[in-house]
């Protein structure tokens, strides 16, 4: 077996490292894709008798701006996933269930979804404080999974690409710690002050994390090193 | 660092920037096929008692019509979205959240045909004019953000596959200009003159655009590359 | 940009025509994948009084015989299409909307399927041979669909792998042409003679499929090459 | 066709065998990610009145807990089959049919799930040992088809990946085996002795199978030949 597993070593290893990353990829977004389209079957057509269509819609509303949060929310989680694992060169089994964690929480956004869009559609002030509270609490679940996946990068650096810093993971802890702590704060004013601003952080929060994301890649960076490469 | 960086200028760089080609492609091709097929989710057994079931079936014909049209107008994104990245060699932020626009309004696509769908069967007029407005709306959305993606490419040739000229994306924004005006125009005669007719135009239209698709590959050019690249 | 073009034609030409057969066979794999799975959502807990859950899980059993069916359907398919492509080198237009076709009428197979368990658990004879004409037509529309996926191969040798003759996908309209017939001659059974009969037919057809497919890869000459273009 | 076969030995013989295997694994993925994510459906919205909607939320626990053990269960299924999947060089039908049967009896685990978490809301004692029979007979069947995969792949050293012995599917028939009986074991407690502690088997297994796996890469063995190979 010794001069097969010279020639093996020659090519597969790469193979095999670049497949496992691929396939932890592609599963991972298969899982977003499913959650952001599943968003959508929350907004269902009204069941009200002939005529009532129209005014049934507009009073859906809730379940509109719901969708639009919860989108934002996933694809900026998506956006986060594809900007962090371009930096992740293998993974291993303690990576896998951090990533596991990531699409478990992400999974629960389109059911905390359906309760808030419920309780501001139907329920009384009590039900959409007890939404917020899920809302937030789901929300800064997924940081938390977050927080630890940079904790955890930043402690392995032999799982990174070549080039990148543990330091860089370590300093990106920051914003899931942000996000926690929003979400929370978030949770306490529905609680204690008013619905309508919470649902507005909660909308608002998404679009930050997407400007500030790292999915922006420095194309002439890209560029130059393409060139240069030649 | 910096011999690292001269290493992995040589073989990386391609990769990063096709790697990210390839999640966008991956993560869309998800969410298209997971919109095309719960269209289907909308067709539901009836539920009648026993000895009524034929008639129920037939009598759901609006349904299989919508699921028709509607199929074939996500189809025809798809094979859109295939045609338009063909020729771009990497994405960044911007194109990131302009394609997260066009799934956006693609799944609701599924919603608005469910509201037609149902308005038609049990729906009043008044309903069925709702429904042609939502759906109108819907189909209008997804070719605004079709027009500003064309837009965007069209001004951003950095990223576009060499040999593809930015006067490409410019003059394709003719196309889903149209479409807004088509969807438009059949919303509104769905509301001043005839139901029928405007989800004629609704089921025409992705007929039209499948046939000027640019989803028609050259194949003799192809063809011609291969062997004389060889 | 001739300079441009003529290094273009040495390494892109060969991944933009694989590309393109790669999406559309990730979009295809998504779909069967999808479908399969919505197959199970059929499966609906018994929403019964306490104490009666044993009883009403047995009563399901038609849902259970008919997930088995259809599953086994589905997934003959997905390795049908999996064999066909293996065979096909690139894509145009007009093979997309073949296999948009085929995917269509696989979509459809849930909601016959679901039909066909409703009516043997709810409804009369009556909805039992509308359920079973209902289930056939689909059977017999994914065949067709198969046939003319065949027929158009057959006259379009120049999208085919090299080395594969257009007669393979000629000679291979048979099977097809089979199963529209076995469904057609199932449904019509169900109808005159038997419900049972036709669907021991639906269940036993994607067995026969599956063993006859052309899902067999001929290892030994696969690792012949292999060892010969080493 | 000769000299078109021979050059085609040289690259295309490795392509054909390596797709193979890719469209296995990415459909089993995309089956995977609906199926985890599907089990996030069973998480409604309680359909209650104003006011009592904290209360009804927190009734659900056991959907909580059930969606919580079935995500665990299937991501321990996922990691199982990358690691499997990682030894298998290419498939044929053989292959493709344990390969489906896997993947049929996961597509169960979430009716399983939701018949063990309605039963325990809502049902009698006799409906929970019902419904817990029911997930005890899902996940045998899952653990008995990874045994036939196990198995399978033990006779069949020609489809394994270089330098895999079949030895190492001969012996990795032990865990299927063990998990085979501890199912069944479940069963029997919850029925003889105490539902509780069957949900609590039901909840610990897979935690025990994902520490377990095989999905523990053996980081510095790649590191190694990585640099060795260079």
């Amino acid at each position: 077996m010794d001069p097969d597993r010279d020639r093996s070593d020659e090519e597969p290893a790469e193979e095999w490292q670049r497949s496992d990353t691929s396939r932890l990829i592609a599963f991972s977004d298969a899982v977003f894709a499913i959650v952001i389209t599943l968003l959508v079957l929350d907004l269902r057509t009204p069941e009200v008798g002939p005529g009532k269509l129209s005014r049934a819609l507009f009073a859906q509303w809730p379940a509109y701006l719901a969708y639009l949060t919860s989108y934002l929310y996933v694809a900026v989680n998506w956006l986060n996933h594809k900007a962090a694992f371009r930096r992740v060169r293998c993974s291993e089994r303690g990576l896998h269930w951090v990533n596991l964690a990531i699409l478990f929480s992400t999974a629960l956004v389109p059911f905390a979804t359906a309760v808030v869009s419920r309780a501001v559609q139907l329920g009384s002030h009590a039900d959409e404080r007890t939404a917020v509270i899920c809302y937030a609490g789901v929300g800064a679940l997924l940081c938390l999974s977050w927080l630890y996946f940079a904790h955890y990068l930043g402690r392995h650096p032999e799982l990174l690409e070549e080039g990148v810093e543990p330091s860089y993971f370590q300093s990106d802890r920051v914003r899931p710690m942000v996000g926690v702590v929003l979400y929370l704060v978030a949770g306490l004013i529905g609680v204690l002050v008013n619905i309508p601003a919470a649902l507005a952080i909660f909308l608002v929060l998404p679009l930050f994390y997407g400007l500030t994301s790292n999915g922006l890649y420095d194309l002439r960076a890209v560029s130059r090193r393409r060139w240069i490469g030649r």
